[in-house]
């Protein structure tokens, strides 16, 4: 397809509730169209993105952005949504440095009412906007959707059960689409299962239903019994439904098919009458209309740049993840009291290896990260050692877990913190640069940082076989440098020199050695000669350890991608004052992520824009007087 | 009653299962006499503890710990059970530094499975325990037991979601008692209620039981829809329940009466058969068996010492909660888009009052704190400015709400952070210290400390009339002392000079000033002279204000009632770095919590044994050279 009439033809939003049923669908061919070309070249979240086309439309069909409004749960299914609210002339730079972000945002545009990239935050926020909206009086509409996978989050629940306690007269609707990244998990997405495949219950329902009718009410006291028992099978038939929302106070409708636009259309029109509280469940494909797609969704969750025709090629480029996966089955097979635990992110965090081998010490528990570090501390207190793979910036959700649950008990859990620093493209929301700060001022934590794929192996054995209490891995999204492969492995957690001088020390964590060993070699050139000192442990500190690397040093550096304001190196800073070591320094620069929100962009552009690039530690040095 | 004969029978937990029924009934007693004691001298958790005190004999009667084990859902339920489970003799230092805990505690005692304080943790960690017991084959139980209101956090959902979706051996107690610690809100409860006082339904069930009985079976045809109806009305019957649990993958028995042992033990004794998870509704009162507990339990919820017979008197006493009230009524008058918002703590909070005022403005989300924070930020998004008031401690819960939902769209929101500090007897899990390095290092953070009721006032006003993004407003429990209740209001949000010196600086954060304060009066005695200076805004600092203040300044001590790895004074020590202030100080010590868990205890205790009183804060200058 090489030209677009129909989203062409779309000024503003509103443009959509003039289309024709066929242009609907026409326009839905268009946006698939777009869509995954797009995502062929700049990467992105292309399976929910197409399976929620239909809903996209019909959504702008019936209700008037941003006087109506609408809150995507995660927002990775957001781009046909933005599309057609006015991003299309952008859309060429999705995820790009300074470009439409991949996620709703409110600062991109009026249309997105709020923000999103976490799961299963819509209820709360688009409670919230409707409760502002009910006080002055603004009679606009406000729908949330989130899928079944965000539905396990437990923030989910809290606010369903706000928002049908009080009636608000919110429409809810659930995507369900068996996924949330891997095979979905849950009670609850169980109960949706049997109630999607019960063609028993459907038959049974209408002819029920047709038989009541054809009961002729003839008799006083016959038809008193009939009465009763048509009031016995409504209830009967009203609640043979997922009444887990109707328990929470919602009125429920569905299963619909969700790629009909004329269908959802119509009830998304009923809603708009209800007064109170209603959930329209409706059922998506994943994928919906690119086959390679849809018959592999997860493959096709959030992708790289592919080839349109061929599909995503898994790649056989090493990477951290990688590493993780095949280090955890080694561990796994060694230590036979080490259980992993993942939350819906099987394939992402690298455990689905492990599974294979380990099935029975294998759990995943869904889109619930309190609940899996918890878990964890429970598995922990009866002997096992858990390893808990996160995202580090799902990690953030599990806060009062690790410090509550794990660190005041001493517990001894091993937490894989996957793209921690910065992650590139999925930008704000997503950068893994708030670990550290977030467990530094935690009792019983140790916190790791390895510089290539030798060392996180090494390091996680040791978190498993050595490690006590919380101990965290931190690894970034992506792949070891050439330079950061010729790091040899060392045992123990220590800080080690990478490369001798007595100019200045450049501490670097993890793999920000690459810029500092860059660093060192430019300087050298102009007859610095910097001592780059690999920090591995960011907590504790081995002070001992510290003391002897720095004995001899006036000027320092650190560098690391995380918060520099409660990081590495204001935590060696303080440590150092503690220990009256505090006034040997002429300087002590500390380089890091500065505590503005970090935008998508690749990692060279973010490291030079946030000065912690090899030029940005040059600089520094060179300004030392 | 003087002697517990059948108490003080109990050597040991097993003991309580040879007990008679009548033995039983008098051990209820007798610990309803030793509770009510111990709490009227010592204050503490005095209407849940009273509620489960049957519940409490028939699980032990049933199960065995350490070999099965039970989790408590926040623990202030658990004195009956510390009682029958070794600490009968330690129970008279219930609460004190180095005594009984008010919460379970693993540290404490082998039959304390899990420690507990926060909320709805008690499925994720009993499905932890059991499911690493199932790894080892070891055949014990695990139950939690979980209060109605727990059961409205989200977290509790994610592990019923986890247990019942891969229906591990679990049983859930339900102890139903209509609230947390206030009146219970949510749909679920909603939903509970209605099944409590469902008369109607009870009546419905058995008269069509009868009914169905009484049909024959005559004639193919007949007998045919008959038995269509039949199973019909079971399925109508059997789901006519919380079908939530259900619909979770639990079998659901109850509700049950909660206060009949004979009852609770049968029941108990049926789970144990079962294979799957099984959750038991029970119903309880709050505060069983001491009248005035009984007839007002949000009272004595959590309560000071008191007179036994005279019973809980309110207090006239001010305190900083009380201050909030009142400001809260006042602001909220003045400003219309002001809104407020708790989880499950109106009371607690002192939002009582705002909600008499202003009932539409005011919001109880139920235990939700995510949900609370979210839900702020849609309202703040539509033009409104939430208060969202929490302890300290249970802020933690809402980590990532705060950071991805509020900072980075930088919304404004306002957080009351009540109990920030040292808070006492709650102890460990109770501790408001971890709020400052929470949020220090996120993007768009106000962070205000007053040091006394007049400053909280105003800055609450700042901060919902001048702030932006989030701002917080810390204060501890308690009330101000007289030293601090004599400084004098200020506008604005800089730091200021509480006593004139030119020797040494002592900045001091919020109440901390009295010790600061008392400290400088020593010293000044000693020939030091201190400018003591009241730090007033954590972040973000005015640093211009701080080069006057500390200009002519070469020693420096800070003091404030958080973890001090990550909190203001290290903050300050590396902002001056940043603006190259760094070698202008001799000394510049940072005095505040250490990372190490911090226990129950007053607060003059507490801040002796962390280094933080009057007389460390002198130690520390006059160690200066």
């Amino acid at each position: 397809m090489d030209d677009h009439p129909i989203l062409d033809s779309i000024k503003k939003p509103e443009d959509v509730a003039e289309l024709s049923f066929e242009d609907c669908r026409k326009l839905s061919e268009e946006l698939r169209d777009v869509i995954v070309d797009r995502v062929s070249q700049n990467g992105g979240h292309l399976a929910s993105s197409l399976g929620v086309i239909e809903l996209t439309i019909a959504l702008l069909s019936e209700f008037t952005p941003p006087h109506d409004q609408i809150v995507w749960d995660v927002g990775h299914q957001a781009y046909a949504y933005k599309l057609l609210t006015g991003r299309k002339d952008q859309f060429h730079t999705l995820r790009k440095f300074g470009g439409v972000s991949g996620f709703p945002k409110q600062s991109e545009s009026i249309y997105d009412s709020f923000g999103v990239g976490h799961s299963s935050t819509s209820v709360s926020a688009a409670l919230g906007l409707l409760r502002a909206k009910k006080l002055k009086g603004d009679d606009g509409h406000v729908v949330a959707v989130i899928g079944d996978g965000a539905m396990t989050g437990g923030m989910a629940f809290e606010g369903l059960n706000d928002t049908g306690h009080f009636s608000e007269n919110l429409t809810v609707i659930l995507n369900d689409n068996q996924m949330s990244i891997d095979k979905n998990v849950g009670g609850l997405s169980r109960a949706l299962a049997e109630l999607r495949s019960s063609k028993e219950y459907i038959k049974v329902k209408s002819r029920v239903e047709r038989f009541l009718l054809a009961i002729p009410l003839i008799g006083r006291p016959i038809a008193r019994f009939i009465r009763m028992i048509k009031t016995a099978f409504r209830l009967f038939i009203r609640r043979n439904v997922p009444v887990i929302f109707e328990d929470l106070g919602f009125q429920y409708f569905g299963p619909f098919d969700g790629h009909n636009i004329a269908l959802l259309k119509k009830k998304l029109e009923i809603s708009k009458e209800i007064d109170g509280p209603v959930l329209i469940h409706i059922v998506t494909k994943k994928g919906k209309g690119y086959p390679l797609a849809e018959e592999n969704p997860s493959a096709y969750h959030g992708v790289s740049a592919f080839d349109k025709e061929k599909g995503v090629v898994p790649s056989d480029k090493m990477t951290f993840t990688k590493c993780f996966s095949s280090s955890m089955v080694r561990i796994g097979q060694k230590y036979e009291n080490v259980v992993a635990i993942c939350a819906a992110m099987m394939t992402s965090t690298g455990l689905a290896e492990f599974r294979k081998h380990m099935k029975l010490r294998f759990f995943d528990v869904g889109i619930a990260e309190e609940h899996a570090v918890t878990m964890a501390a429970g598995m922990a207190t009866n002997g096992f050692i858990p390893v808990v793979a996160l995202y580090s910036t799902f990690a953030q959700r599990a806060y009062d877990q690790m410090l509550h649950d794990v660190c005041l008990q001493n517990l001894h859990v091993v937490l894989a913190l996957d793209r921690a620093g910065i992650v590139g493209a999925d930008g704000m929301t997503h950068q893994g640069i708030y670990d550290i700060s977030m467990m530094i001022s935690m009792p019983n934590v140790t916190l790791l940082s390895p510089c290539n794929y030798a060392e996180l192996d090494r390091m996680l054995e040791w978190a498993v076989a050595e490690g006590k209490g919380l101990v965290a891995v931190r690894y970034p999204r992506g792949g070891q440098s050439d330079a950061l492969s010729e790091i040899p492995v060392l045992d123990g957690i220590g800080p080690r020199v990478l490369r001798e001088g007595n100019d200045v020390a450049i501490l670097s964590l993890g793999i920000m050695a690459d810029q500092a060993l860059e660093a060192a070699s430019i300087l050298d050139e102009k007859g610095i000669h910097c001592r780059v000192i690999d920090v591995r442990c960011v907590k504790p500190l081995d002070m001992e350890a510290w003391r002897n690397l720095l004995g001899d040093i006036t000027s320092v550096v650190t560098i690391e991608d995380g918060i520099v304001h409660a990081g590495f190196g204001k935590y060696l800073l303080s440590c150092l004052e503690d220990e009256n070591m505090f006034l040997q320094f002429k300087h002590f620069v500390t380089l890091g992520v500065s505590d503005k929100p970090l935008v998508a962009g690749d990692r060279k552009t973010l490291l030079k824009n946030e000065h912690m690039d090899a030029e940005s530690i040059v600089e520094e040095v060179l300004s030392m007087k």
